[in-house]
């Protein structure tokens, strides 16, 4: 069960310190709304790849851009919402019960993604029609 | 006061999952020695650019080149070592109390940085004379 919908997904201002020595982006307890259990990131993607096709139970994540850009494809049941990350300095708060699908890479460009939890296939849901139970019961 | 030496940095492989859809590294737990406190990252730096210029008396933090490449220089006071880090799948862990500088990025590289500590200034070294100082002391 997760009442969690499209209006709960926030965009996330990440500190930046610029100087002559390029941009600097930090994220920390109080920025997010979870303890960082998991860091993962996804490179070398080819253009016309697909990726996601899942929710999470429990966990939440933060997207960000750390090189080019990409799209990510938000659903929570009823409605959809595409939003396309390109900055370092700007973090996707996905909650629980919400399916995402990310397309459209950029060349060279790489995904960092913090979890609240470490990996455990459990917590996702991976076909469609359970996420649809899911959000429904 | 602090007895790490060079030979107390590590490379960590990062577990990589390899499909048509790119690569995926992935950071938990037993992976590395520390909870994630902290996550930052360099990106936007010039090539000429040279960063670092520190110690850390508690914090352990763990680099990893998600992009490009950068050399990083490592000196525990006695001995210096330079290391090239060009690959998503390969984290340099360096201990407390080894002065680290960070130089040669890339064009578009990005350093993605897990530290085991929020941002405390008081856990920095930035003068190399303290840090001769906490080494010897």
């Amino acid at each position: 069960m997760s009442y969690t919908t499209i209006k709960n997904i926030k965009i996330i201002d990440i500190p930046k310190h610029t100087d002559e020595r390029g941009n600097l982006g930090v994220i920390e307890k109080e920025l997010i709304p979870f303890a960082i259990k998991r860091v993962y990131y996804l490179y070398d993607v080819p253009s016309d790849a697909y990726r996601g096709g899942h929710a999470h139970k429990e966990q939440l994540e933060l997207l960000v851009a750390l090189s080019g850009s990409f799209n990510v494809i938000l659903d929570d049941g009823e409605v959809k919402h595409s939003i396309t990350l390109k900055k370092p300095n700007k973090g996707l708060l996905i909650p629980t019960g919400i399916w995402r699908e990310l397309e459209d890479f950029s060349s060279g460009s790489v995904c960092l993604v913090l979890a609240s939890g470490v990996f455990d296939e459990s917590d996702y849901i991976r076909d469609y029609k359970d996420f649809e139970l899911f959000k429904r019961t």
